[in-house]
């Protein structure tokens, strides 16, 4: 089969991958209907994360079940499924607490590549969630979406208690924090400030509920977000980025006592504990257990309530992956889908 | 009036002071039935903590009101009350959220000086908890605990969400550490480890209900937990020291989608971005809102249900002060009572 091969920063190629094939009875191997580029695989992509390539790139994923293993009874052949970017047993104690990307026997799916023709999920039963009838093209970038950017900022939203009442801010515009704008709203907030300084981006935050944009960033986007809160700070305040100014811009944006939810892959993030103190945030993130949430999501998207594969405004073959990559690293694209 | 003056790490004096008296209305002065030596005090005390001496010290009190202001109506003079370590006005919006202690027109009560035979109390009707009746010289301990000690191990244990069902880890023996094992076991948890390596204090910690011991500290410590919590980690850790290890402790020893409760004035603490984020836990903690809590704790202390005053091991007069300190200091004595 054909899939995306990482060989050292910038060096993206698309090649011959052995097949996928059951290799434990709880194994199900997928025929990908669709995959695309996460922001996490811009930082391998520009060498800030360390990867000993040639690396199988790719953790999102929707698809066709094409063979199962023998110990597989929640998904049948033919059934058309999302899954996440930890594969996990969805019965473990953590998994039973609502935290199955930290699952007991979690499998990262970053390892297995999904951007390929096919892949082998581990622990298909409670990895996979079947979408119900026959989707149609028109839904596939949405539940896409559903198996990374929309389920992690949605736990982002809800890790920010994110709810009616509730002014919520969102640092970071890229795909997850617009989806976590659309969470916000779905959840109920009463006012969602999205920063942003792209006009294009601001137009997606505002189609996806968001009721006050702020241009401005690190102290300066502080200061303006206590000027919309009465000089309080927002209840909730999402953290979608990953450095160290967006994680500060982030709990300084919060009021004592609110709730900073952060999904950003924190990348040379060092956070003072004096001021973490005196800030009197709860803090709350980490790689979003997306499973506890999936359900739930492809019956909004099936019922046409929300449309988060507004997010992808680059669609390309999976030959072209490479395009894909520079154009999300040239911020030429949001979020690239890559059709198989 | 007499009063405790630090003028520098290691020099502190009982002296002297200006008699307080009402300066704003909503202001009352107290005459002070006993106070104590804070942990946090050490640090300045240390020299950890940079202090431009002279400085009036303590912030904790228990006492009886001598005058009141023109706007004062929810405390009368006679009254015996107890308040805590931040005046508030318990009206704003960030007090009515239950954090009282950064409550938008707060007064740090340490600015204040409460190692005194009087004090002026700002915000009195917000600040001051009048205890009914008349309590008992016994019962003054414990209402002195409540001022502080107790106030803030009780918000540690309900930040780190301890409660019916789950296995609470509390890292720090100290008097906060030992009564958050009292706050964790009044709220129901099902099992308390509490970690320390002293005997009288494992004594006390068993005494207020912790069910195991753990003598190890660091990364031994954290596997001992794991061992202890089917390798999961605790569903709720309380940090009660402050320090990179103990913070660090704190959140290893927790299970992924757990609760951290940190209430140790962190001092040098750096927390990397990345193991927080993989860790997965809630992180909620600072300087503890402890007015949110002293009804219901002066109501558990007047019926006689807990005896939180057990954590004093020393009992001076206030002109002993200095000993007081050096007992503390030297870890002669876990906490330090002054009688006025």
């Amino acid at each position: 089969m054909r899939g995306v091969i990482m060989y050292a920063p910038g060096d993206v190629r698309v090649e011959e991958r052995e097949d996928p094939t059951i290799v434990e009875p709880t194994d199900a191997v997928i025929r990908i209907t669709a995959t695309c580029i996460c922001g996490s695989d811009l930082w391998p992509y520009r060498g800030i994360e360390e990867t000993e390539g040639p690396a199988p790139m790719g953790h999102e994923y929707i698809g066709v079940v094409e063979e199962i293993g023998s110990d597989v009874h929640n998904v049948a052949v033919g059934d058309f499924v999302v899954g996440s970017f930890f594969a996990s047993d969805n019965t473990c104690e953590i998994c039973r607490a609502g935290y199955q990307s930290r699952c007991v026997h979690s499998v990262p799916m970053g390892a297995i590549g999904t951007q390929a023709e096919r892949a082998r999920i581990p622990l298909a039963d409670g990895t996979l969630v079947t979408v119900p009838g026959t989707p149609s093209p028109a839904q596939y970038p949405s539940l896409l979406a559903a198996s990374d950017v929309l389920g992690t900022g949605w736990f982002a939203a809800v890790a920010a208690e994110a709810g009616p009442g509730k002014t919520v801010a969102v640092v970071g515009d890229g795909a997850v924090g617009l989806l976590a704008v659309l969470a916000a709203k779905q959840l109920g907030a009463e006012r969602i400030i999205a920063m942003s300084r792209h006009a294009d981006r601001q137009a997606l935050a505002r189609k996806f509920g968001a009721t006050d944009i702020v241009e401005e960033r690190g102290r300066a986007g502080v200061t303006r977000i206590k000027e919309l809160t009465g000089g309080l700070g927002a209840h909730s305040v999402i953290e979608a980025v990953g450095t160290q100014e967006s994680m500060e811009q982030a709990i300084h944006a919060t009021r004592p006592g609110g709730h900073v939810g952060y999904v950003g892959v924190a990348h040379g993030v060092e956070l003072d504990g004096m001021q973490l103190f005196f800030s009197g945030v709860h803090l709350h993130g980490g790689p979003a257990p997306v499973r506890r949430f999936l359900p739930d999501l492809i019956d909004l998207i099936v019922r046409g309530d929300i449309d988060p594969g507004e997010v992808f405004d680059l669609t390309l073959p999976l030959d072209e992956a490479a395009e894909g990559y520079r154009a999300m690293d040239e911020r030429r694209a949001t979020k690239v889908l890559l059709t198989v």
